[in-house]
């Protein structure tokens, strides 16, 4: 491709990105919304006026990479930590009920074949952590208690999604489920959710302690995208998402990181800050890329609105896919019901994860065309229509005591 | 590509490019010699680790549109004006004397074909504007007056460079010259240098007096980088550089640039300071990716040692290609030797832009490999050792008062 090309690539989506956001965001619907539809309206699915190209993927990988990133840097880990029984409960539960109702549907109601119903389940289970992620900070409730089970609830399912991915191809390859190397994988992403924050902090404590020996600029930008790059590889080296090695960064230089076995690295605070504000402008350069691109991949213009095959079974689906993710949120009997409502509609975007699994199901040749937009379309629907409501139901019931007292006991410290 | 490998390799540039900058500024020597010889050292030239893929080079591209876009915003339009008249003297003479001096060393000195010696003649007028940036920058000079008629130098030569290489395309394909698209690409590159800037000033005004409304933030990381990848789209739209649209944007947002015909428009104080924080990472993040570039692209590798033809080629090569850059500042006969010397030293560096004549030489068949290879000695050997001279020049005569006035008269202001 011409170079020239893309930099108007680039700026058209980027400018058509803000454009959106800001549209969406004067109707009151949250930004990545708008996000989302520009990449709708400018890809395939309209206009057909941009292709998710090999360079705007790569850039949209970096932009959801480093969302992760300072989503890590925002997170206080201890409440992440506390969070984590309850978000290992939605996370299995909003795995487990979709994987089974859309193997269910998909196998008794539609009468699909056995692969064909895994795939569908499997793609059911994703949860788009990107989305999800946007949703809960353009509602301002990121720092919520119900935010922090939501992020742990979207990495563990991330990791789970990870792992029922590489089950199903070796399957559809072989007929055959090979444990040990499921357990092999497992141990690994395991050792890196330990290792990773102690080891990103570790380098970037070596970086903040010699910062200032260096009398050249840029030393934060360049070492820390770095940084944020090394362990998006060493993620996916051991076969885990990229994103968590993104998230293990940021988490790493979090304001309330502490070394297990109370170890303690001298944190250089003035280094802390730089890196936060260095940073932002690269963040917020990179992520519009990514949702754009998310949108552009939604072909909606393939599917067949004539057929009421692609109809029945979309609606359906959508129908199993939200219920599955909610259901799983209540699973936690001793929240309020407001709280376990917040946590399961914000699992509900499918988003990039599962377009990945859509992807392969099709590449595998397991989907059929039709079968194939249909999930697409459930896609979608979860993708598009998740921020409306749960912004809806913050404006109903954001002020209810349930859903501010976290909140407001944290401002309190 | 897959993408963990390209997060990977990206990782290594930026560390690299970081750890040889830090090494050659103990060493005393400027940072960008650094940065080029990480690329030396990694690429094909040393350990052949690192390949420069589209992708890279892409970003490389950003990276140089992008510090000529800084370099932009920190010049003052007045004062490069001011200086355009010696700085068309200086582009001029250090175009037309090394061409000739390169066509006679390669036609009447090395006996090769006419073609091939228009050829070479075109590679040694040259000057890599980035390069020379960066090596003022490196040495605190950007902003004395032999830095604005380098840098006004710099972006008239570019603008030779691509009519010439224009022309000799042309002859290489059809033995004929069309005079007719010259004057037209010459009269769309001079309309695109006088109506740019005004553009992008209107732009960037309409962006500074609506963002404030805004409640969603990153609308100046985006946005801008918006504004310069659309100039250097349009730049390459008309024929021009791209960097061309980069410096052009920057001009427009900087401080002391005013409309002509005493139009008045109200800038953003808030907005332009915003500018210059927010844009200042994401330009530290991208302009080292464009010097490993350079200094990938670099293939000293395939450079046949012991020919004693490439030896004395690039030797004498050097020679003419240093003395004409020279020769061409010493026809500012009014200026002191210093300063004529100064900016004949920061015309030297080839870098990329030569290399752009040497592939598009290799491409259309009129270089063989031999002459190809001593070419590339030449290019080498202007770019990274002239960053030393002027170094060590700058070491000895900084402090004379011809080349100090006018740096303390700004500072008075």
């Amino acid at each position: 491709m011409e170079a020239a090309n893309f930099f108007l690539q680039l700026a058209v989506i980027l400018v058509s990105a803000r454009l959106f956001a800001e549209v969406a965001m004067r109707f009151g619907a949250p930004a990545v919304i708008g996000e989302l539809m520009a990449g709708v309206v400018l890809g395939p699915s309209l206009l057909g006026f941009l292709q998710p190209t090999e360079i705007i993927q790569m850039m949209a990988e970096i932009g959801i990479i480093l969302l992760l990133f300072q989503t890590g840097i925002e997170t206080d880990a201890r409440r992440l930590f506390d969070a984590g029984p309850r978000a290992t409960v939605v996370a299995i539960g909003g795995f487990v009920l979709p994987f089974l109702l859309g193997f269910g549907t998909s196998y008794l109601l539609f009468g699909h074949e056995l692969l064909v119903a895994l795939f569908v389940g499997g793609t059911l289970t994703a949860t788009s952590i990107g989305v999800t992620v946007r949703i809960l900070k353009d509602a301002g409730r990121q720092h919520s208690m119900e935010g922090q089970v939501v992020l742990g609830a979207a990495v563990v399912d991330d990791i789970l999604g990870v792992l029922l991915l590489a089950v199903l191809y070796n399957f559809s390859r072989t007929g055959d489920i090979s444990l040990i190397h499921l357990g092999t994988v497992t141990l690994f992403i395991a050792m890196f959710i330990l290792a990773a924050p102690v080891a990103a902090k570790l380098l970037s404590s070596l970086i903040g302690g010699n910062y200032h020996r260096s009398r050249m600029p840029g030393l934060v930008a360049t070492a820390i995208v770095s940084l944020v790059m090394v362990f998006a590889w060493l993620a996916h080296l051991i076969g885990a998402p990229e994103l968590l090695g993104g998230f293990a960064a940021g988490l790493a230089l979090s304001r309330r990181f502490f070394l297990p076995f109370g170890l303690v690295i001298h944190s250089n605070k003035k280094f802390r800050d730089e890196v936060e504000t260095d940073m932002q402008p690269i963040v917020q350069l990179f992520t519009p890329i990514f949702f754009v691109t998310v949108g552009l991949s939604l072909d909606l213009g393939a599917v067949d609105w004539s057929s009421s095959y692609i109809w029945l079974f979309s609606l359906v689906l959508a129908f199993v896919a939200i219920a599955g993710k909610v259901a799983g949120a209540f699973l936690l009997v001793r929240d309020h019901w407001l709280v376990r409502s917040a946590i399961g509609m914000a699992m509900v975007p499918r988003g990039e994860v599962g377009l990945v699994f859509a992807e392969l199901g099709r590449a595998a040749e397991v989907f059929d065309d039709a079968t194939y937009t249909g999930i697409v379309l459930v896609i979608a629907y979860t993708t598009l229509f998740s921020p409306f409501w749960i912004k809806l139901f913050y404006r109903l019931y954001g002020d209810r005591e349930e859903l501010t007292t976290t909140s407001r006991a944290r401002q309190a410290e």
